[in-house]
């Protein structure tokens, strides 16, 4: 049993919040337990340079924690001047991860803007952070189809993402911060709603892992992340 | 009447969040309006180098907006690699405020970092980030003190903050942003619980101000600092 | 009795040393006392990209100090890679003060940037380097009329500013450096030749001010601004 | 059949230079086909921080590519002033796969840094950047043995990495730049001598992957990685 | 006799490698005995904003060392975020050397950018670098003459370096590191092909020197000079 | 005849200006005609990190101009963010200069720190900063030996600097910003007291020079800086 009385196939409880801010185009606060991301997404006119005269768009992300979001506090990244080598992994991991549910050719000359800011942390940050500005997403390309910006819709279907992790040679889903501090090893794992992978991540912590955990942990992601799809399309009403 | 139907001498409904997230030693959601930040306090034993040794504690504070929280998307200050000449400015007047509050000599070499982070902004989030990070600043001071970490209780009072703005000849409390947008005059006032002043700071926008309407905006100031104060003291369950 | 035997009403000795230097449109050494700020306008040709095709101008100002303009040597801003908080903050109040000299939309598409590097501090460097610069700027001013670059004058009137302090319970004008460190509160204010008020700082150093002192300290310098301006007329030969 | 006439499953040639540079304590240049990175080890006495007094020792990873190591020239990271998210992303990756080849209680306080640096790049240069640094690492630790500075030795075996991609429905191993950027998917993988995994990494690029497909690439790079630390093993003459 | 057992007046065994890399249009691998620097000349079309619209083209170079090219680890430049003074003073340097080999008027609108990155130091790594540019230049030169982007050949003639330096009151050329640190002058100079200065920059390190010590060094570096402009036109096949 | 009617081998009119500030432990204006620097001197005591424990002290010297002493404003280095090229490869020579007038090892665990700002640029501002700070030096070691820190004099003697051209064939003295900027080679020397160099940095602008040619000027350069020397010690009123 695990320390919040999970089994090892379950999920935190799982909400999103629409609209928790208003200026924003999207606006979703998700929870994965204890972990809350605020995810927004801005609809900006105009791409980045390399895409200038292409009629593409662009989807990009930014993610930070805001300082006291942990356990103990970690210094702002704004005031020392710099984002960690860990945030610009993460952002360019929720990036790729949204592109992948847009056919960026329908999108016209516009960028939408992610931003991931975590208010609490406790495991899974990278995880609920896409899992949350999917839905972002959805509604900020629902603004654009509404002002009758685009001429088909881009979407192509949602994306969710979980961690797994093998502790003590069991394979857990959606690990806490305590659990992902002592596992062996972590997995990140990004799907598409038709069951296909976007990202695969996983990293030996203390113990290198076989083919057959590999496995394993992929099959309880696969579950995870369609009872996330099911949650997602709820929030949307869909 | 203004917009939101307010009189000249009226805030906006005011709310205080104690415990907002769960890990910083004080954690506070306070909205003034549409403007919320949120306003953690965090301990960390030990002091900046000016004061090892002297016994003394600090009281230091550091402020941010999410990108989003704005009308329209504000560059990350982490990705811009510094913050700008604003932000410095109101997170040097947040610490200056709640240093105020305490006797530093009393604090032991404890620092307290405030953080105070703008999840939505309509107007008026310097005032609110210091009558917030207040409550907060108490909270924390209240752990040190149940951990039996000081001898003896270093809190001397409470501090508030409000805008006031001259707008087509009238004096305006609490200004929302469209109302900060267009005034003539600004001015930002932190007061003590016994009704003297910490900071005066008033700017003229479009057209200069006489002393007869700098006084007509401190009056205005004080008695809606007073009416902070009574919420403060109420949230605080004191 | 002040410890240069000021009283507490009474300026330190002022000099303007206009054409300082001479390629600057205009360069004006000012010295309050022993506090000496170079202050140039230099001229530039176009406007930020938020002006771009208005027809208006702008006014920008920064700041510095020597390293060894102080007391004990201060690091070098250049070499540490950025401007602290403190010279951010007092260049953004020397800019909106000059800028509400001067009518910008009739100042063509042009941009004055005003540099006021301090070559010896003793305290109300910030209200010096207004001072001067409204000297430098009036002379820049005239140096695009002369050239015919301007068809109406876009002077509007001087600006000046001046620092009070309330010390021991008294309320004294232009604080040197050994006042300005002991003494409670410090005030600075910018006014019009006209005697409205652009800007007014006033913060609790060790104690806080009451309303009372306040308008002591708002008298005092009204007076120390008019005495001013009557010596930046005599400065520009008016 | 693959452009330079490779089987799907087959490596391109490898070659190990030890000692290609003689001031580091070890210095492998490993070439996969065309991409040719230059691994140095150092040795320096110490430990970071975090780490000091535990008796531990640490290993580190940088990465850099030489500007014009790329079919078109890249800005050089040094001249602005910042090391891309990409170059962080890679030089985490590196330093993990390498801490796990070794019992960090064994090395005393002894940071051994790894400099990964890309003389010219035609893909895979991560994969070899690991690959050649295992080697390099390998002759640090023995100079750490020849100088006694080490009562155990703290090597627990090699690692290697390899890419794998889908293109066209077909499972590739070890993509050169051209493959790379066609390739559907491109999987990154990180495994040791006994045939477990340390890292996996998989991308969609243009689309989604399957588990079966997922299973395909694991298997090729399985394979991959078993050839390669049989050249490791000649490399250093075992 | 020199410690490597050259004579006071000899060079090190130079070796100039074309070629060394792919992609650049230019590539050298030069060697100063122990002394290596890889140095890339890479064509852009395009030049920097000042020579806009000017028909004329520019010449520029970067320099960098690997961390671990030297006796004992250097900091990565990339990841400190900023280069040092001595490697801006040597890429400085390198630029204008090169600029002087060229007519820029002939070399249309592009821009040649060289890379010198010290794979091994031993002593000398400005004047190796020099040296082999001039070749990469030139190689780069010939590319754009068989594209037929260039009506004439913008080639005025080459330049080479050589360091020399006052050892024990006697001149020696050609310095290696050892050399280096402990003689009492040291002098670096660029020559034409036609026997005359482009640079001359003595340095008393330990002890000044005279008029004849200038003139001593001087002579064997022209010496030395034209010996390697002999080794560049051979490498070149002319 | 130059145009300011100066003979080829005549300086600039040349002033010292001891005291120039008064917190400076040495601080001297030094004009060179129109160029004028602020040469200030400050003791610390400690030395940098490399020299801690070995009993000898440190001098290091730093460089700026002011944004607006040129014909057209430079940026301001400390709000870009970085010193240029120039800037550093400038101090850089200072240093290097002053610590040969001293022996460090009489000098304590001191550091003295070198500033030269230039107020006003007209050419020459380097070997102007060199001439003003070798006197302020001098004035900071004699406060050193008044306050009895020292046990001997560390003084070995001074040094100056000028610049020296070839403009239309002929050899001049001292270049102001008109010649300098069209000469074909510049020279800029830096002697000792006793007439031995300590630095030569000679760079053809636009047009190789001869061995003839460097003779030439450096005859000149001898000869200027004999007077400079005599001209120092009037000022030092030796």
């Amino acid at each position: 049993m695990r320390h919040d009385q999970r089994s090892n196939d379950q999920l935190r409880p799982i909400t999103f919040t629409r609209n928790f801010t208003r200026h924003a185009e999207g606006s979703v606060l998700i929870e994965f337990g204890d972990t809350r991301v605020l995810c927004t997404a801005s609809i900006e006119h105009g791409v980045p340079r390399f895409l200038k005269g292409t009629g593409q768009g662009w989807i990009t992300a930014e993610y930070g924690m805001l300082p006291r979001s942990t356990h103990t506090r970690n210094d702002r990244e704004a005031a020392r001047g710099k984002q960690t080598g860990r945030t610009q992994e993460i952002q360019r991991l929720i990036g790729r991860s949204l592109r992948s549910m847009v056919d960026l050719k329908k999108m016209g000359e516009n960028t939408i803007t992610i931003d991931c800011d975590v208010l609490q942390a406790d495991g899974g940050t990278r995880t609920a952070a896409i899992t949350g500005s999917a839905v972002a997403l959805v509604d900020a390309l629902g603004v654009l189809m509404t002002q009758k910006k685009l001429t088909a819709d881009p979407l192509k279907g949602l994306v969710a993402a979980i961690s797994v992790g093998m502790y003590k040679g069991e394979a857990l889903l959606d690990l806490c911060y305590e659990e992902d501090s002592k596992c062996e090893t972590d997995l990140n794992v990004v799907m598409t709603q038709s069951g296909e992978f976007i990202e695969i991540q996983g990293t030996a912590e203390t113990k290198p892992f076989s083919r057959e955990q590999c496995n394993q942990m992929l099959a309880l992601a696969e579950d995870g992340i369609k009872d996330l799809i099911l949650l997602q399309q709820k929030a949307l009403g869909w």
